[in-house]
């Protein structure tokens, strides 16, 4: 480690703590706020006598009201407790993209939630609309956007919608110039109007301001041309918010088109060529690519960089398609990338840059050079999903997109002038400009308390991903050497990938058994024991995740490692699936190796222990029969 | 007043309070509730020790961190109060949708957000899950529906676009089942298929269970079928929110047909009629028609009644169409027509009703039966959207939507079969069965709990609606009566409208200026001077929000307003619009008579000033000149 800085970020200060350390600190932070809230409204016109007297306040109906708030709340308290996950803990939880969230974020939503602002409106929300336009910025720097905008979603679902609505719209606008102002388009075929890129189509129409909302109207949004905008791409192992976007949007589940993955469940871009070119031969139009950075099973990262290094040898053919990065998941990871002035930082300096941010607590190469590329590539796209409610530690709900051109945004908005209040460049109604309506401002403070306190560089976030990724890594190594004894049984543990960005996805596999499905039960027991399906959750010891790779979803991309495993093609085809154990590190208390090594002893207890109760199931589950 | 009951709910001690009366009951809780999370973490597995040490509390960085944070937050603070609205005040504020919101509320979202839970899954949060379910079950009975369901959604703006959703893809069904099981709808023809009901609808599909996903797969979500649809009715003062969902859902805007309203503001059902017969004699189907419950601008309650009616006659001419109730707004204040065991109470009951259980101080008539039967109607809509962020006076963001028939969420549902977990009628993943993904199980606590301190009955936020309506009377009538001099000028106050729920229109007019024109900018002028528009909205004695009433979205809808103020046809067409004053009276402070007369002479004070200045204004403009 680089010599401790004292302005360093302690991440340390920015959480409740696994066992609430800080819990006196978050307390004294918000009983403050909460005064000075409660003061601002005491202060409002201190001439008006207050309307609730004590006299009131001694009631019996008062006092019965608050003691059935009181009660709703008990019983609320008691829920919470009984069924809530300990993702907050330091090192027993490895299961969803889940953990502890920001301390400053927490205090700004609670707070900003007392004045309760809509942010659909500047007029409702003076204060925290403004926050959002800025966090909207800070998005667009952390993918150096130059002229980009951006702004808060309710999840990544929506933000991924959002994406395909600009994509769709965009698509369509030559077709509708060809309508309104043939002139604009002339000499150019339907199959080059089809093909024209996103910032030739931003030229067009800024060139007719005149006849802009003419050719809104003529554009997707009238519900024309939807069945000539040709495929939506995604990667084969899609989440199904994907085949929901394509629905609403109205293009339609027959317009997605699955690409398949590779043994690192990246996106196959030999494949991805070959579909986009037969698509081409036979004149159908690309409406666009997504291209997903931190995929929800598997963390893996798409080559952002191949797939835009292949739109660029297209382009010279003629064929054009939008592009879309999924990085609702990995997008606080760009982060990690920037130096103190927000600079891209090229490969060969990124680990000294690193030291000397203190990122990680080892001085070690964690993170893979086409990793690297693939991030410095997001820069191209024309939009992305970005959650700060996920890597952004930020509590829900709170996803995020932003797009590479600011013009962009008038191809989706309502109302045919600009409504902007004077002296901001801030849209006097956000909500004619997305997908949404109604959003609390205190989203927006909530965010903006994150991205102040931690800036979205090698400083802040960086530094925040460093941890997650170094317990990522810890957790890799460790399940790569463990094994475990329950009788004359030996259970092996076997992670899928090395790890792209802080996923770890792992198997217990018993030695010398060939049985697939019987090992898609052991993992399955493994999680049933790890989770909520096997009684409290309170009372266990170590919690994880899983999911299945089955072949309709995955087709071969999971062969590799099963065979690997020691299972024949025919197995994987009797079998269809390989059932997985997932592990999202997203704790920031596991990058040091002393915290891990403790919880490593504790881990291992715990799966003995949980492995031990499989096989005695098993054991009488056989004898029954 | 009926005999005060000391089991009744009293209203003032559900809120912080104007003064913050009740800021030291809020604190106590919150601090409860925290320590209670608090202690909760410190005993998930006792035996760990804390990670983050005395030692490195006391470290530079650490101190460094937390004074940054604290910086922050000091910074958000100043700007919250500073370009915040204060809605929470008692009688001062008249303008926006907005107000204080229920403490049991705000107690539960803090509460609920220190675990973070996401309701996109019921893994990630049994306890927010389980509460969403329920919350979900309440807006069924709400609305009277019997084999209803319902859940959380982001926003109101979502729930529609969610509604058309349902709409779109269950009208494509029968085309869809025409390809898949052609023996299903036999010997209908095109025009029937566009014409079943959506119960007819959902027996069929139910009647082939094997065939459900397959039939699916051919229905609107393929992409195809959208142009056959037909055509979306909306009322004319038509919320934009529907004209970005019709973008959104891939129907088209061209597929919106405006529907005129009256001279109250509701739909007018002859015109309805009109419209929908006429397409019919030309084949054109009806997609659905969207009912409003409680508009954006001025409060009216369509005749739902009427809508249902009509309906049944034109069901007996082979016509059919979805129907949809926006009561987004309005919602909440079914409310009030439901008795202690939550069944809808007779007109002629209604005042003995409310007597009571005290849902006015006064036992006056302030709702209309026009209104009741429209509530009464909604249990007929296939689906409603109703928003606690608004009349559920919970904290942003949390809208919803509720349906009918439970068996309608299968149509847009994912994945082939149901998942559900055992014995809890809940899906595993309700992100398969919504249009958005990840979700803050906090919303859902703070929706629970406003509903379980205050049942959806009059008994409970009857009562609070009683209190909104009773204000949105006293405002009314006081405005009735309100005139002013100004130098040798009189100015008068008319409302527009006798307010069906809460809302009050309203206008200011100089006696004798015949120019609609300027009326419309002293409107304009009493808007900029009762908002953020001049300077400090801390400073601002009196605050409200204004509109448009134009005639590209409004027609002659104002016209009679205008020519009862004195203003002629010719004046009416050269102006184009009437600006008009907004008050969404939600506080619920303005019931009691004596409070409202004691902010009664504060108004009048304040808008006096206000006229003062502007017409001071005025004669420095033309003298400038």
């Amino acid at each position: 480690m680089s010599e401790s800085l004292s302005k360093d970020l302690n991440l340390n200060a920015l959480f409740i703590g696994d066992k609430a350390e800080n819990g006196q600190i978050y307390k004294a932070l918000l009983n403050e706020l909460v005064d000075e809230h409660l003061g601002w409204r005491q202060n409002y016109m201190p001439q008006d006598m207050p309307i609730i007297t004590p006299e009131e306040k001694s009631s019996a109906s008062f006092e019965h009201t608050v003691n059935k708030t009181k009660d709703v709340l008990s019983e609320i308290s008691a829920r919470m407790r009984t069924h809530s996950v300990p993702w907050h803990n330091a090192g027993r939880y490895w299961g969803h993209m889940n953990s502890e969230t920001l301390m400053p974020s927490l205090l700004a939503y609670n707070f900003a939630m007392l004045w309760n602002g809509n942010n659909v409106a500047y007029e409702s929300s003076p204060a925290t609309s403004q926050m959002e336009e800025e966090v909207g910025m800070e998005f667009a720097k952390l993918m150096s956007y130059k002229d980009g905008w951006g702004h808060i979603v309710a999840d990544g679902s929506l933000a991924n919608l959002e994406g395909l609505w600009y994509a769709r719209n965009i698509k369509s606008l030559p077709l509708a110039m060809k309508e309104v102002t043939p002139e604009l388009v002339a000499g150019k075929s339907d199959w080059e109007l089809m093909n024209l890129s996103t910032e030739e189509i931003m030229n067009l129409l800024d060139s007719v301001p005149e006849k802009i909302d003419e050719i809104k109207a003529h554009s997707a949004r009238s519900g024309k041309h939807l069945e000539k905008l040709g495929k939506w791409l995604v990667p084969q192992t899609k989440h199904y918010s994907w085949l929901k976007a394509a629905d609403i949007i109205g293009i339609g589940l027959d317009q997605v088109i699955p690409v398949p993955v590779d043994h690192n469940y990246r996106m196959d871009i030999n494949e991805l060529e070959k579909i986009v070119r037969g698509l081409a031969a036979e004149k159908t139009p690309i409406l666009g690519v997504v291209g997903v950075v931190g995929s929800t099973e598997e963390g893996a990262i798409d080559g952002i960089d191949k797939i835009v290094a292949l739109r660029r040898v297209l382009e010279k053919d003629g064929i054009y398609f939008y592009l879309h990065v999924d990085a609702a998941y990995g997008g606080y990871g760009r982060a990690i990338f920037l130096d103190e002035d927000n600079n891209f930082i090229p490969f060969e300096d990124l680990k000294d840059v690193h030291y000397k941010y203190n990122v990680f607590t080892e001085n070690k190469d964690y993170i893979l050079e086409e990793v690297h590329s693939a991030y410095k590539a997001i820069e191209e796209a024309e939009s992305v999903t970005i959650d700060p409610h996920k890597m952004g530690y930020v509590p829900y709900s709170a996803g995020g997109i932003v797009i590479k051109d600011i013009r962009m945004r008038d191809v989706i908005s309502y109302f045919a002038t600009y409504v902007f209040e004077k002296g901001a460049d801030i849209p006097a109604l956000l909500g004619a400009y997305i997908l949404e309506g109604s959003k609390a401002g205190a989203t927006a403070a909530s965010v903006w308390a994150a991205h102040h306190v931690l800036p979205l560089n090698v400083t802040g976030y960086g530094k925040l991903m460093g941890a997650s990724i170094e317990g990522a890594h810890r957790f890799y190594n460790f399940l790569n050497d463990l094994s475990f004894k329950v009788g004359d049984k030996e259970i092996e543990v076997h992670p899928l990938t090395y790890p792209d960005f802080n996923m770890v996805d792992y198997v217990f596999k018993e030695k010398g058994n060939d049985d697939l499905v019987a090992m898609n039960k052991l993992n399955h027991d493994v999680y049933d024991y790890s989770s909520y399906v096997k009684g409290s959750i309170y009372g266990n010891e170590f919690l994880t995740s899983h999911t299945d790779f089955a072949i309709p979803d995955y087709g071969n991309s999971p062969l590799q490692f099963v065979n690997q495993l020691g299972f024949s093609d025919e197995e994987w085809n009797r079998a269809g699936k390989v059932t997985v154990l997932r592990a999202s590190v997203m704790t920031p208390y596991m990058n040091k190796e002393e915290h891990f090594e403790e919880y490593a002893e504790k881990i291992k207890a715990a799966l003995q222990e949980k492995l031990e109760k499989i096989y005695a199931d098993q054991l009488l589950a056989s004898e029954a029969k």
